[in-house]
């Protein structure tokens, strides 16, 4: 779909009907700005997919329009896509300081760093791209340095809040900017975009605070070794925990790349504020007395290589948990981790140690705001128009909700599918056609050629395993020359079955006897012939169905 | 490991340091008892495997000894082995009403009905196998007909809890065996195993009528078709329902098999009082003022198959989801079943309707008794050895320090692995060698043939797929008569890697050149030199490790 007239365009690329892998555009005229670039995990249906990013064709068939990718804060759901992005169209990323030096690190593993523009932003920053003019507001969350985004359009203004909560005892005193956002409503707000993870959860999510004095609490009853675990990215927690360690007399010291890459960037960016000498190598810390020391590690989501997990295991390389020392998991599994968690929470236990975990912990606080807070903002913005974004389809259906609670008008509330527009064309706002927006799976090296048929043949072979069977023909008279051949992987276990591997060559063989020679003669038939012989003799025997593989060879 | 003089074992087979497959024993001389024979659903590692049920080896090497199954009640961690474990030894079978009417449908569905000896007790029987008299106390739980078992051996008392919660108001007005239960302590228990869900959990868990009031009201909200889910063994929920239904003079349908199979057996044996003329046909309910129908299904644990995934999906042949319709989830999402839930949540609201789902809805209550229920029984039963059962680690941990907290010595506490066995000889307790325990898996009809070479091969496939290589070797002289002919399945997609494809059979070709006449005669050399060297190319080329599997064919 082209753009013709000058009219105003509001469009997801990720975000809705799931959580991740956020990126929105608007569009006035040959204006594009880009909204985040985020990547997202496969579900434990993409077997072997390592990271799910958006789709960019829009972006690349406009290449001349796009004017800046501006990000709104460095979470991996909100940065993880950039590098991808950037190497396909190298555009100026405008950022927030933390976010920016997050965003660095990336690019600096993917060899773009020296290529790439980019500007630091602050809340108090103005940028101008041809008709449209960007203004900022400072927001709270689970990171600093989250902004909210203002668009001034001729079509009127967008506000594009980021993620968010209200946080008035903010532990880095960075208040959330009420008075501005009070006076971006009072101006006139055209069209709010707001993230939707809680909006299930009623009342008002709890201050990051509640989760320090929590970690104070734990840390004065430890005695022996602290471990503690929570989300690399979440600063404030880290410097929280820096707090309790300080006044509890230990030296900290780190375990995990994510945590050590992120307490360098924000200790450089001097959004962490370590003591002079508290941080200590984990090959010192495991020498000194227990009682005098705090690791701070990664793998509060149970990720099976990350350090948590291989301290439970008693694998860990350089440090081990033993009777009488605390592990706090600073985290709340987050849907689908449940297990994994557990199962790490269970081999802590055996290894003897004091576990503090789960909700009733309160070593967790959600960096996302609730309803209360939601209807907050919604009051503040007084939008004309509301999109809810950011969350899978219940989150913005109750969005949609609160926002008509508090008094949008239920028709001027649109709940977007990745790519659906929503269009303003001097004051006529309507949704109006699609772009194009999907899923592309980063495999390895490998981007976008992993599609639908790999992953169902992968599905196959994950349930069933496989059966090869290789035939020869003669190249002068199609004869069969050989006993068929046939292997199996993840079918059943060989020494199980030899029988039923004899029955199978002796089926094959008969199969191919009965062919005709005209058939014999056309190997898609043989092969065809084969699969389904086969097919339905193995699943009456196992009730399995491996993928049947006929190879043909012609001598 | 064989019994020699005449002392008491008590040991697991299954449901120790796990949630599922429930299986115990005791062992007095030449008498055994086993308790509960359950299955356990295979966790997303154990790919295509369908289920998993105890190893009963130890049970096999002493058939003789084996004198009955008792069994607890009808859930499928405690009942869903058995017809296996008939398969392999006739025993009788003893349960409650309820219980053995479930157990029934099994062995019709495995052709087992008629050789079984069932027996129906209830919780005044008493039965005797050699030195072991067994008696029954009654339990509360999400399934009617629930016993505890008492066993007086010459050892002393031992108690088995079964599963069960305190609910002094009970649906069915089977009240707890409280006053029995104070006897038998009162008397004297000198091993008390006791199950340890929720020990995790501080309080007390609500009665199930908390989940009838909430159900009433939300039936009485409710204007068009009233769709519910929950879990079909939870006879009370359903009764619940049916008065609900009754009171807003509703029809009631029943959607999947376990739904149409549990109420048949709960109505036909009396636990389930559905009114003349409330049940009408899926079809039927079609046709009605949708106002006038409530429909009942299975699949509140997000089953892809189940009937409630089919209506969220509008694929069910006989029934739809619109605008206006209530549907309330009566169950919580089980660990690892939350996505597949919130999946349906969010079809169900894009089909428009009202959906009443999560803890806050309180349209759910656990079965199983919280901290406060366990310390009562603990207290109760006052033990002087306390063996915690039913729980994966964490929750055992948690159940022993309940125990200690109301006076059960340490050093008397034992966690068991499965197969651990504890052993009392004249009164000298101590924990005493093990007996073969482990996890079966069935895979379709194969029961124990897929081990860890099946299920690496199976992970392998799933994360990276296959590369099969023939190399046509000549009978004659070892030459090479073919070029490679390969074939990938979930590596990468082929039309995207044409020239990959061409290099790897280059490199094949190459590789096979270079091979000395003395190496190209011995076939495992070739594949491992042909494995090595194209497992490294492909990683380096795309970070990825597929199956690679060369044949070779002489011909």
């Amino acid at each position: 779909m082209k753009m013709t007239g000058e009219r105003l365009w509001i469009a997801a690329l990720g975000g809705v009907y799931e959580i991740g892998k956020n990126m929105y555009l608007l569009q006035y005229a040959d204006d594009i700005i880009v909204i985040d670039c985020g990547s997202k995990f496969p579900d434990e249906s993409l077997l072997g997919i390592d990271l799910i990013i958006p789709d960019i064709s829009y972006l690349l068939s406009n290449t001349d329009k796009v004017k800046a990718l501006v990000v709104t804060h460095g979470h991996e759901d909100h940065i993880g896509g950039i590098p991808y992005f950037l190497k396909q169209l190298n555009i100026p990323v405008y950022a927030s300081r933390l976010t920016l030096g997050l965003i660095e690190t990336k690019l600096k593993e993917h060899g773009l760093l020296r290529q790439t523009q980019l500007h630091c932003i602050d809340p108090d920053s103005t940028l101008n791209f041809g008709s449209i003019a960007i203004t900022f507001f400072r927001t709270n969350h689970s990171i600093p340095d989250c902004l909210g985004i203002v668009f001034d359009t001729p079509e009127g203004t967008v506000v594009h809040t980021g993620d968010f909560k209200f946080d008035m005892t903010p532990v880095n005193k960075q208040y959330p900017d009420i008075h501005k956002m009070a006076a971006i409503g009072e101006k006139g707000v055209k069209f709010l975009l707001s993230e939707s993870t809680n909006a299930e959860r009623p009342g008002f999510t709890p201050s990051e605070r509640l989760v320090g004095s929590h970690l104070e609490e734990a840390f004065h009853k430890a005695e022996n070794r602290i471990f503690i675990s929570t989300f690399a990215s979440n600063v404030h927690r880290l410097q929280q925990i820096v707090d309790a360690a300080g006044h509890t007399g230990r030296k900290l010291a780190l375990l995990g790349r994510s945590m050590v890459n992120v307490v360098g960037v924000a200790q450089e960016l001097g959004y962490l504020n370590i003591p002079e000498g508290m941080l200590v190598e984990p090959a010192e810390a495991g020498k000194m007395e227990r009682g005098r020391i705090a690791v701070l590690c990664t793998g509060s989501q149970g990720e099976p290589m990350a350090a948590l997990s291989r301290l439970a295991n008693s694998s860990h390389r350089q440090l081990e948990i033993s009777e009488g020392d605390t592990v706090l998991l600073a985290a709340n599994p987050i849907p689908g981790n449940e297990r994994n968690v557990s199962r790490i929470v269970d081999n802590l236990y055996m290894l003897g140690a004091r576990v503090i975990y789960g909700s009733r912990s309160e070593l967790h606080v959600s960096g996302h705001g609730s309803q209360e807070e939601l209807k907050l903002m919604l009051t503040l913005m007084k939008p004309e128009y509301f999109i809810p974004i950011h969350g899978e389809y219940r989150m913005l259906h109750h969005h949609s909700m609160l926002a008509e609670a508090v008094g949008v008008k239920n028709e001027n509330i649109f709940i977007l599918k990745n790519g659906d527009i929503v269009e303003s064309n001097a004051g006529d706002v309507r949704q109006s056609g699609r772009i194009t927006a999907g899923q592309i799976y980063v495999d390895g090296l490998g981007i976008g050629d992993i599609g639908n048929v790999v992953l169902r043949d992968r599905r196959q072979l994950s349930a069933d395993g496989i059966l090869i069977t290789v035939i020869t023909l003669s190249q002068n008279d199609g004869r069969i020359l050989n006993d068929p051949d046939t292997i199996s992987r993840g079918f059943v276990y060989v020494r199980n079955s030899d029988t039923l591997m004899e029955e199978i060559n002796q089926l094959i063989t008969s199969t191919l006897q009965k062919m005709s020679a005209a058939d014999l003669g056309q190997w898609n038939i043989i092969k065809e012939t084969i699969k389904e012989t086969l097919g339905k003799f193995l699943y009456e025997r196992t009730k399995r169905r491996p993928m049947i593989l006929p190879i043909i060879i012609e001598v």
